[in-house]
């Protein structure tokens, strides 16, 4: 048996080694068009800023240590340029020009997918992250720049941004949407551009990079055109799948091009497969094929496929989409859907934000992070969550990529026993909080209401009763838009005070967090008032009423 | 309806606040023998270490804030000290010593567990650490003492061990056990008694106090008696549940006199439950009733006790076990069956170990620990697991749990979708690769040896193979105690080499931590020869016989 794979990062390699491991005697040729083979991809970025400071940590492995342990016949600078799916052979490339046929019997097509750049004047001078000739290129071009243009603020462009920074850059990131990492929703982002601009990063959203000049970017946004210092300019705007080849063979593509597979990697052509980046996913919360970029998927169907291939009992599955990004100090994780996704695809959802400490309180260096969750109101299953801050964050993201994988209903996560001590959670962790919230939710228990119900006024505009302290409430609260004033009626008063409310009025009641609204709201519908409680309290109130200001304050 | 609870920390006070959110009409009256209501439990010995600075920090609630803000009617320094179930009625002995009669419609016991105190001589001057009035008296012992011997090596020895060395005082830990922390295997365990050693705490296991003097304490171990110094003495060889009144009110007890509950925590006296420390747990490896005093899974019966009071649909779960210790910076944590329990149960179990980095090695600051999955070898079940080390230990250990209660299977480990970047995790999650592992062990692609199964020789000893570069060999290899020189030949001289291996014998192949002896076995498996991989290689082999040597060296 003879297996050509096309790839040697993440995906690719994942396949040759794990195949070997399978059978001895099967003849493993890996392409790779690059100079390097499995090489640390998501370590770029901080190689650029210094955090990793050996170039050498980057390349974990050569032709000749792949070849030592599992007798791959490794070939870089090979570029694929056909495929004959008849004949089942591909045309190889080298750097010197010359061209053979190569056969296969199966043939894995692991080429990841490309950086998009923006087709503007002076597009040839913006610098991409993808391999090591690329971070080599920043690594130089760092050294003389003073100022940066970063276009597009997802995962590889706050990391570029960051690793900027860290070279004394002056750093500019221009963002088309608006708000910064889109795998977000505005409200959980909107903390992460906080971050950026506290380490001196200016952050441009709602605009788009119209030209590269010399040491310049012009960019346009809702009110006008700016140019802006740029020694350097980085494009991150996105990656598209490198399917080229997959298309040339005939294979059948789908969104964005990406190639289709089935559940074991099978492309629609016979003996071709197809892995990573440039890979669809099976989507665990839909029916269709979805891209998602990610190098645990990567490697995974990488190691699916070798199985596939070796005659292995297999099971696919679908896939959810877990990241995590680290931005200054502050992490900012993802898995599963986003509201702003449900609500683009129309689908019904329940929204539960919670400010939980990320250990016990009373035990030294606790932080506050912002975790949300996603539910189908009608299933109780868990459809997403998010998470931005200072610790335990990826813990509590991964916690609940679990709880999705295992069918676990977001009710349910009230029941995990999770590891307590006062150093590392609480008694009640973030996630069984988010369990109690999710189930007060399907049992009716407690009515929320969402920040963004309360940004405008709807037909009955109901009262809005702030339960914290007279000092918290000092502090600033939630201003109604229909002019009303703000009421004031601490949780620990409200059953003596309660008769200050109207009783033929809708009253949406916050506090904090959300936690002591609950209590009030509690008790209120048990006095006969038709309260709700405002999910994620004032914290997440004020935060998305910033994604609204700074979109605008933002913008040029 | 009036509901009676006794006990005013955790479960009972969980159970107080949510019935109250859900019947604002009920009479609640919480009784509480000691001083204090809900307070830090858990963070008892960080004050006496000081890391807690402020003894109000412990202090989470008091009555009158329990009655502002819930309407309960808390009463401290009330005792029950007799149950009339069929007056449902509860006698309360006061601190002044008054006695009076409180009606009930529904009591709930929450009464915890008590420490217990060796029976020895000098058994009085011993500290426990369970209530606030303890910490005030170990707090002022501390001021003066210069020596101290702590009793037991549990969770909450070990915490006060610490947190006396931090105070300067020259601590002993007894340890009637071979080992440290018994709620890991020793192989796991050894590395938390490096720690401690390292730290200057003096640890003697197999070992127990038979007498307390004025300044000292008798340790009676496997080769005599000695005399330690002991200005203080602290009693951690475990609770006990504080099952007096429930047994007076003629409930059943369970395991180690645990008040025995139903699913919906009703004991077997009409109109009684019992939540808490004292109360038995469903187990979730098993069919009967068993013991884990442990605060999160108090708080969540409390508030399950509250909604089945109040009449909302519930789900009884049984209980995993999962809990978290830190000692002097090193986490240790657990979850379900341990290799030991399973053993003494007679059970069919797959062990597996690895000793993964926390975050991607070539970012910097990543540190490598050691896991422990257990698994049914029939069913794929994950039964249990264990985490030792100095980051991401309490997530990997919490995914673990999730993905038990999911009823996620060892193999399916290798599929979560965890969130990666460098600073966080890998590609390839040290979850993923104990799922990887698992998957060739329950294929049977990689049979595996376990460290014991090397300490000491069969019938047909094996060749022992140390697949590590020869530099790595030379700093120290598995010593076949049966007295054949280690063989050493390179993974990647192993195609050219394995000329050398006898066809005759079984080889059990070893590495650093497993993955090159995995991929070596593979090789040989496939030239013909009987190979088998050690778990967890050299690390894992050299702690499980670091236990032996360890037992031996610390016991008197």
């Amino acid at each position: 048996m003879k297996v050509v794979i096309v790839g040697a990062v993440a995906a690719g390699m994942s396949a040759a080694t794990r195949l070997r491991r399978l059978d001895e005697s099967a003849q493993i040729v890996v392409l790779e068009a690059g100079d390097h083979v499995s090489f640390a991809n998501c370590g770029l970025p901080y190689y650029v800023g210094g955090v990793i400071e050996e170039r050498s940590a980057l390349l974990l492995q050569t032709p000749q240590s792949l070849h030592a342990r599992f007798d791959l016949d490794v070939r870089v600078r090979s570029r694929v340029i056909d495929v004959d799916p008849a004949d089942r052979t591909v045309t190889v490339l080298t750097a010197d020009g010359e061209q053979y046929l190569e056969d296969y019997d199966h043939l894995i097509l692991s080429p990841g997918a490309r950086p998009i750049v923006p087709d503007v004047p002076g597009a040839e001078r913006a610098l991409v992250l993808r391999d090591v000739a690329d971070v080599d290129r920043m690594a130089a071009a760092t050294a003389d720049a003073r100022t940066a243009v970063v276009i597009g603020a997802g995962f590889v462009g706050l990391e570029v941004a960051e690793n900027l920074r860290h070279r004394g850059i002056d750093v500019t990131v221009v963002e088309l949407a608006p708000q910064v990492l889109g795998a977000l929703d505005p409200e959980m982002a909107v903390r992460v551009q906080d971050r950026l601009v506290r380490n001196g990063v200016r952050v441009i959203t709602s605009a788009q990079v119209t030209a590269i000049g010399e040491a310049t970017a012009d960019v346009a946004g809702p009110t006008g055109t700016q140019t802006v210092p740029a020694d350097l300019v980085v494009a991150s705007i996105g990656v598209t799948p490198d399917s080229t080849l997959a298309a040339a063979a005939g294979a059948d593509l789908g969104p964005r091009g990406a190639i289709l597979v089935d559940e074991d990697m099978r492309t629609s052509v016979p003996g071709i497969y197809a892995v990573g980046d440039a890979a669809a996913k099976r989507d665990a919360f839909g029916d269709g094929p979805t891209l998602i970029p990610l190098a645990n998927l990567a490697n995974r169907h990488g190691r699916r496929v070798a199985d596939v291939i070796a005659g292995m009992p297999g099971r696919g599955r679908p896939s959810i989409g877990t990241a995590v990004v680290g931005v200054f100090g502050l992490t900012a994780a993802v898995t599963g859907r986003t509201e702003r996704r449900l609500r683009a695809e129309g689908r019904d959802y329940r929204a539960i934000h919670s400010h939980p400490m990320d250990h016990a309180g009373y035990y030294p260096g606790a932080t506050q992070m912002t975790l949300k969750l996603l539910v189908d109101p009608s299933t109780d299953a868990i459809l997403g969550a998010q998470g931005v801050g200072e610790a335990g964050v990826d813990k509590r993201i991964d916690i609940i990529a679990t709880a999705i994988a295992g069918g676990i209903t977001a009710s349910e996560l009230a029941d995990l026993e999770l590891a307590y001590a006062p150093a590392y959670g609480s008694a009640k962790d973030p996630i069984n909080m988010l369990g109690y919230v999710a189930e007060n939710a399907a049992a009716g228990t407690t009515p929320s209401v969402q920040w963004h119900e309360l940004a405008s006024a709807g037909d009955e505009a109901p009262v809005v009763l702030d339960v914290r302290t007279a000092a918290e409430h000092a502090r600033g609260t939630v201003v109604p838009p229909w002019g009303d004033a703000p009421v004031n009626i601490a949780v620990d008063d409200l059953r003596e005070r309660h008769g200050e409310l109207p009783r033929d009025r809708r009253i949406v009641v916050h506090c904090q967090v959300g936690q002591r609204g609950h209590t009030a709201t509690r008790l209120l519908r048990q006095l006969g008032y038709d309260a709700a409680n405002l999910d994620g309290g004032y914290l997440t109130w004020r935060d998305g009423i910033r994604t609204l200001e700074q979109a605008a304050a933002s913008a040029v």
